[in-house]
């Protein structure tokens, strides 16, 4: 394959890359080459490159890298949602209304819309997304549901064990979301999850389904702790989970549980604004020297945003980050979060997955909440 | 003039027209003619028009009327606003900084900044918005500030009375405001206003700058109890003043005093989301049968969103507003605190300004917090 013309991307208000010494600096230019990061530097050192690209002094950004949603799926919760903000509580039984219309919904009808989503959070700055299956539940829903997912990322996940579907006891379910359901899912899909939640699957369960993901070749992750407190983090912990997702009620063990496994806490706060939960304090987190994510978990039923941007202004209004802890936790947090050593930041040898704001600087995120900031995305060095 | 072309706009997925017999309708159509509303109604029943337009079974909502804004200034408190995120109380003092900025911009630098704004606006579904000075505070800064805004909209307001600049009594600032200030001020604007609260102005003070302004043929508007409980919204209903402004703090008696003089209480959640004060009860002021408007209060300091879909979607997590009632405050509810029967609503008669969601129906403004689901922005029939 012949070389592509290399870029020097210029006159950049804020640039950042997350390198150490300098995570953001003024004055700073960086070069594109066969879709990765070259080099990156003061301005007026940069090299000499095929074509220039000014970016009229606005802030560049690592892409986003968006490590847990559930864009396969048919029809709306808007009704569930209402009546929510009216008090009525979230429930994971809510799931089973997206089950049934998802399976009633041609491969054509869920593609297209995963397609109307995926360019949604394009929009938005997000270059990096994992996508779970779990609103098929049955062995030929989920895997198609994978079929879907992987025209659009790499990073999939089988979610099986996302709730026990009508007419089946919860044994009877772990068997075929271990037995058949894998068989079938495991071509499609990089990761395995499971939630492990008062009203989805218990912590023998968790175990269980993991395990079996695991002997099949897939990467666990899981959801715990979102709804109340439980087993379910200390377990992703014991497991050694690379991320554990929602992370919204833990206590002083789980929290030290995190910190000694180096497991990942993601936080979703887009779905405590949508369910009403207590947000989790980030910022305790990151005192204890625990890791986190941030990610829109972007779903019909407890939260319906994708909107990476929208929520790194709640983590900094809701738990306690810094704008500049939020946009880490949201681009190199997120990779780590899908064990990607390619993207999440703006160093050498990475994908020049990037996003230009219509914004001087990245406080801008946080500053300007709800406004759509993101005036370009660039993926793998191309402007989409 | 020529008549133009009559539209029939078809295929619309949910019209939210504030027909207060059919509010949000499925299969209804609407006719456009000479820049307004000529026809609404089931789509079957639809006259004939020159030319369709068929928005694809998308929602169509009248245009937002943001009714609060102060896009007049240079300069951002990015660095401020971080600060706050980590614990710095907001201070109505920090609208110095701000002023400082304003008075070394250029017209042009200001012109332009406004109009970056207006179009930001625009782009997410404002069709009419209101626009303040009060980043000046001298003679000539107000008046130049004024001249600016009515370059984008007919609603601007003079707000001398902002803040007390440096080097100047608060005895001498109101004499100035009132006299020559209003002097030059006056033939730039169709409102006056004064921030009435602690740091700011008092009730008393409040009282001269606004009898003055109407003196001069100006209509009085307020900010109250944005930072704690005061007399200005008790001044405002005395006053019968169209519109009274935040109400953060508010006591049974202000309710009470609202809902008696019939002025509409215009809460800005993006406010108390940028500075973490406690939300005001939308719903108790609804019970008590008080009238709200919702609007963004964009500026530099206190909240720089610009986004009225990303003030319903707080309005309706924080204050329990249905997400119906947010967006009537955020379109008819504008309307009337700035005193329009033009815009608002969708019924015949009204300049047919609105936008087009990337939703099936209103709901989704709240059930997809951050998102940018306005596709398209139409006003006076003509699509921006």
């Amino acid at each position: 394959m012949s070389r592509q013309p290399s870029t020097l991307v210029t006159n950049i208000g804020e640039l950042t890359t997350w390198d150490p010494e300098r995570p953001s600096t003024e004055g700073a230019a960086f070069v594109i080459e066969d879709g990765k990061v070259a080099w990156t530097g003061p301005a007026v050192q940069a090299p000499a490159a095929d074509t220039a690209y000014d970016v009229g002094g606005r802030a560049v950004i690592p892409g986003f890298v968006d490590s847990h949603s559930h864009l396969v799926f048919a029809g709306d919760r808007a009704e569930e949602f209402t009546a929510r903000m009216a008090g009525q509580p979230y429930a994971a039984g809510g799931i089973r209304t997206t089950v049934r219309a998802t399976r009633a919904a041609s491969d054509e009808q869920l593609t297209s819309h995963v397609a109307n989503l995926v360019q949604e959070m394009r929009r938005q700055g997000t270059t990096t997304l994992e996508i779970k299956s779990g609103y098929g539940l049955t062995v030929a829903d989920e895997a198609r549901s994978l079929a879907v997912a992987g025209q659009f990322t790499e990073d999939t996940t089988f979610l099986g064990a996302h709730v026990v579907p009508e007419g089946v006891t919860p044994e009877e379910y772990v068997d075929q979301v271990t037995g058949p359901m894998l068989e079938a899912a495991a071509p499609h899909a990089k990761w395995i999850d499971v939630f492990c939640e008062t009203g989805a699957f218990d912590a023998d369960q968790a175990r269980v389904v993991l395990s079996a993901g695991i002997g099949r070749g897939l990467k666990p992750r899981m959801h715990a702790n979102q709804l109340g407190a439980g087993p379910g983090v200390r377990l992703a912990c014991e497991l050694g989970l690379v991320a554990v997702d929602h992370c919204t009620y833990l206590s002083d063990d789980d929290i030290t549980a995190l910190r000694d496994s180096g497991t990942i806490a993601t936080l979703l706060p887009g779905v405590e604004f949508s369910t009403k939960h207590p947000f989790p304090d980030g910022r305790a987190l990151l005192e204890a020297d625990v890791s986190i994510a941030i990610a829109t978990d972007c779903n019909p039923g407890s939260c319906f945003t994708s909107s990476m941007p929208f929520c790194i202004a709640l983590a900094v209004r809701e738990m306690g980050l810094t704008p500049t802890e939020a946009l880490a936790a949201a681009t190199r947090g997120g990779a780590a979060a899908l064990a990607r050593d390619d993207v999440g930041s703006l160093l050498p040898g990475k994908r020049a997955d990037f996003a230009v704001l219509d914004a001087p600087n990245h406080l801008h995120l946080a500053y300007r909440p709800g406004v759509p900031l993101v005036q370009e995305t660039w993926v793998g060095g191309r402007r989409t």
